[in-house]
Formats: C-alpha cells, sequence, structure tokens
C-alpha cells in the first residue's frame, strides 16, 4: 500500500504535514509506504534530520502549490506540477493507492472528481462526518458539504454510501440509516425528505429506520445520518463551535474530546474512484496522523470494491 | 393588557401553567391582567388557596382539551370549546390581547392562522429562537421550524419580521441581519440562499450583512439570523441536545445557562395579528413566567403595530 500525502496543503504546512508523517509512519506495516509530494528542498532535509529515511518514504517533487484562495478549477488547471495535480495524476495511475491533503478543499474534489471520477452510478460524491454516540459508539454523518442542493434520489444514495463505510470501515454489523428531519413521522419534512422518505424506505440495501431528528444526533437510533450537504455543512460547523466554547472553558471528558475533528483527521470523498481523504484547512500534526491511519484502514477495507459492486448491482437491477 | 393563558397546554398543565401564573402575577402593573382558560373546578380552588383570586386574575372556563397528538386542523373545529379554540377567539375578539399556550403546536398555529391571520403583505409567519451571544447580547434565530419549505422572498421577510422584533422588543439598535449559509462568499450556498441573497442585499429595510456559517451563531456578527424553517429546526434542536448533554454533567456557567430555553418560555408566532406565544411541550412553571413577561414585552412594544406599518408600506411601494 502506498498513501500519497501533499504535504504542501493545510495551513500549517509543511511543518504540520511532516510532523504528522513522523508520528503516522509508525502505524504502517512492512510493505507499507507514504508518498510525500511536495518540495523535496523542505522534505528531505526534515527526513533526514529526524531519522525518516527509510524504504517506507518516499518524495516526489512538486514544483508548484495551490494557495488556500485559489479558484478550484482554474488552479488545478494551470498548476499541473502542483502537488495536488501531481497526486490525482498518481492516483489515477494507480502509482499511488490514497491521497490525503488538508489544502485548498475545492481544488481536492476538482482534482478528484476530473481524475479518478465518480464511481459509475454514484451520482453525488459526498462527504463525511464522525458522530461520537452517548453510548460509546459512533455515527456516519453525510452529506456534510459537498452538495447544497439534493434530489430526493441522491439522498436515498447517501444512505448505501455511509452504510457501506459504516460497515467496512467502522465495522458496525448491518447499519441503522435515517433520514435527518424535522419530525419522526413519514410525512414530516420538506419537499426533499418527504420524497426521499418513500424512497428510501423502499430500498432493499440499507436498513433504513425512518426519520430522526436533531435531538437525536447522538443517541443510539441511527448509525448513518442522511441529510442535503447544506444542512449537514451547517450543523456540523454549528456544532464545531459548541464544541470550541466548551474546551475553551475546560467542559470537556472522554466523551466531549471526541467532538475533536482531530482524531477522525478528515473525511474520505465517499464514492469515487480511490480513497482520498481531504483535511480540515487548520489540520495538526495529529490529524495528519489520524488521516494516515484512515486512509490505510479504507484501504485495508477494500471500500472501494464495496462501492463498486454494490452500485453495479444496483445499475443491473 | 389582559394576557391570556392555556392552562389546559403542556406536558405539565395544569399544574405547571398554574404555579407559572403565581409566579408571573408578580410582574404585572396595575390594570394588567391575566386571563386563564380552562376547567374552572381545578382553576378556581388553586387561586384560592395560593391567595390569587383579585381583579388581576380572571378565569374563563372551558370544556374541552386539545390533546397533544391531536390533528390540529381537525381538533380546532371539532373541539370549539376547548381552550385554545376560545383562547383564539377571544384574541381575534380583543377580549385579551396576548394568548400564550404550551398545548399542541400544530393546533396553536392553526389557531392563529384561521382567527387572527398572518398581517396582510406577510407571506409566511415565522417562529424564533433567542440565541445567546459569547460577549453578552442575544440574537435572533428564525424560522426554526413553521416554514419547512421557503422561497427567496420568504427569506427576505424574515430579515425584516426579525429586525423588527430585535429592535422593538429586544432593544438592538440597527440589528445586522445574515443569511445562514454554508460559506461567506455571495455566489456560496444552495439555490433558496444564493437567491435569497440577492433579494436582501437590495432590501433597503434591512441591515443586511451577508452569509454567516454555523461558526457564526455565537459570535456578534449578525443580530438576526435567517433560514428556512427546515434547517432552523435541526439546528435548534441539536444545538437543545448538545446543551442538555453538558448539562447532565454539570458543563454549564452563566454563559451556557443561557441556553435554557426556560429563561424565554417560548416563542411568538411572528408576522400575525396579535401577539401569539407557542411554549414547549415539557414547559415548567418558570417557562410560563417567561412567557407571560416575553408576551407582556411584546404588547408593550407595539409589534404588532410596527409590522403592520413595515409590511404595509412595502405593499404600497
Amino acid at each position: 500500500m502506498r498513501i500519497g500525502i501533499d504535504v504542501m496543503g493545510g495551513d500549517f504546512a509543511p511543518g504540520a504535514a511532516l510532523e504528522g508523517i513522523s508520528r503516522g509512519i509508525k502505524h504502517l506495516n512492512a510493505g507499507e509506504k507514504l508518498v510525500l509530494l511536495g518540495d523535496q528542498s523542505v522534505i528531505t532535509p526534515y527526513l533526514k534530520d529526524n531519522g525518516l529515511q527509510s524504504g517506507q518514504v518516499e518524495v516526489v517533487h512538486t514544483e508548484q502549490v495551490i494557495e488556500m484562495g485559489e479558484s478550484p478549477t482554474k488552479a488545478i488547471a494551470k498548476k499541473p506540477d502542483s502537488s495536488i495535480a501531481v497526486g490525482f495524476k498518481l492516483l489515477k495511475e494507480e502509482k499511488i493507492d490514497v491521497f490525503i491533503g488538508a489544502g485548498n478543499t475545492g481544488a481536492m474534489f476538482v482534482g478528484a472528481f476530473y481524475s479518478i471520477k465518480a464511481i459509475p452510478g454514484i451520482m453525488r460524491p459526498a462527504i463525511t462526518s464522525i458522530v461520537p454516540k452517548e453510548d460509546g459508539g459512533y455515527g456516519i454523518f453525510l452529506d456534510v458539504g459537498a452538495n447544497a442542493d439534493c434530489k430526493p434520489e441522491v439522498l436515498d444514495q447517501f444512505g448505501l454510501l455511509g452504510s457501506i463505510y459504516a460497515k467496512y470501515v467502522y465495522k458496525i454489523p448491518e447499519p441503522k440509516v435515517a433520514l435527518l428531519n424535522i419530525g419522526s413521522e413519514k410525512e414530516k419534512g420538506n419537499l426533499l425528505t418527504q420524497s426521499a422518505y418513500q424512497i428510501m424506505e423502499k430500498n432493499p440495501t440499507i436498513n433504513f429506520i425512518g426519520n430522526i431528528e436533531g435531538y437525536d444526533m447522538f443517541n443510539n437510533k441511527a448509525d448513518v445520518i442522511v441529510c442535503d450537504g447544506f444542512t449537514g455543512n451547517i450543523v456540523l460547523k454549528f456544532g464545531e463551535t459548541m464544541y470550541q466554547m466548551m474546551k475553551k472553558r475546560g467542559y470537556t471528558d472522554e466523551y466531549f474530546e471526541k467532538f475533536d475533528y482531530e482524531h477522525y483527521g478528515g473525511t474520505p470523498i465517499l464514492g469515487v474512484n480511490a480513497p482520498v481523504i481531504i483535511g480540515h484547512g487548520v489540520s495538526t500534526s495529529y490529524a495528519f496522523e489520524s488521516m494516515i491511519k484512515l486512509g490505510r484502514s479504507i484501504h485495508r477495507s477494500g471500500l472501494i470494491n464495496h462501492f463498486k459492486s454494490a452500485f453495479d448491482l444496483k445499475k443491473a437491477e
């Protein structure tokens, strides 16, 4: 397994990425490798100084950097030798198996959609957040921002994407899928959720349990919580802010500490043809370490093949 | 001023309502009065036992009760002598000036829409939540559930409804209005917010400051935060749940205690022809006390007339 990492991406790059690599490498087995994309004049001395030069680390020098504020579509085209563009090129050519980056989020999306592309049958890839449950488990919340407007059929697909992710990566055997809504009864909701409910309740490939409300995010009613990317993004950022306000006051414990994104590092783009993990702009070295672990788990789980067979089967129906 | 209260509404009725009345009456000036709607065989002995019989309390006996699970439209029609139906009749006839109830929320809405009706020019009345700001102030968040699907023009109106409410009841001089969105730039968002932005930025009757994100709910960027009722309802319930989890663990302080709905008691239905306040089903006596104070403030502020003149002016444009 070869995990590619954009060393130039993120607000604290390249330092946070490099330190994250030095932490993350400890989790690799023999034969597993990190491929570092970025400026070799920065990377190589760091590796040397920290005793990290080994067969498990390879440097791919890139000349350009896509900045945080650049237009994603233009940047990918204009900077073919950027760490992001080269990363997706290697991923497409199967020279790396996973690509991780905390740089320009839009460019990471555009790179994924135009290089490795969506898996046939998947209408709209989605991004997720991990929801810590009060009883100790975890839930998968999606979409948290890739798709501001969704059709009902897309929400239905999110249910299956999330189920497969929950099952193979988070080892939740029969994930319960719910639609995030403003009432628990079937007829509740906006036009989107009312229609999505009718599709999801007839979908035999998911274990649909109906609607849940904002109150139910942290209980064990659902393992996979589905919503459009507009709602999901607002809820995610709102929750992060409440957690930050608590943390500032010292009001955290073992449970609330699970709200810290750094434990998960970033989100995969679920539904594209290879594992891609997008990090927070403010990713720390610990977040990079978590992303390396997540990328490794996703690759080892065979997630992409599980997606392919599930959606190919659905296409063939 | 005569404030009508549905004594039979809410999960802890009539006890919580009656105790709330005994707490709330202390806030009234001479000439201000509470009109209690409900079963006099319960209300009168309570008033007698608690020394509350005075010219400031009047009992209007009603025979029927609309239960929490009943269909709102049917219940109002089938139970003309229920505390809710009689309350709206009195409000329409101007025999009371404010109506407060914590019973069947749907029936409270239906009652308001069919009796006193929306103010001419207001497309969709809205309900609100009070957002405690970290710097000590408060924000008005709307709609939190009355309108699951909204047109862009409706969001624009919410901006004005919220501004007038913020200005006259919460004494915020020039309320800053923002659209809750998934990015701060103008072009960000879903189709709804993208269109609403274009209308709101041209609306001279509001102080529109643009988009804010989920991160900005508790800072001082905006005084009035506008969204559709689907998003608002989910965010509200999500926030309440985080607060409840914190409270259970003893993680609260002066700031976080402001998340307790009981301090505000309930939400007015902004945009109907008289002050109507809907309480939480679980309203306690303190919540009833807060609703009495809120109803009194709203009436004294002349809010309904401010709405009428603002929207009449807009109609005449």
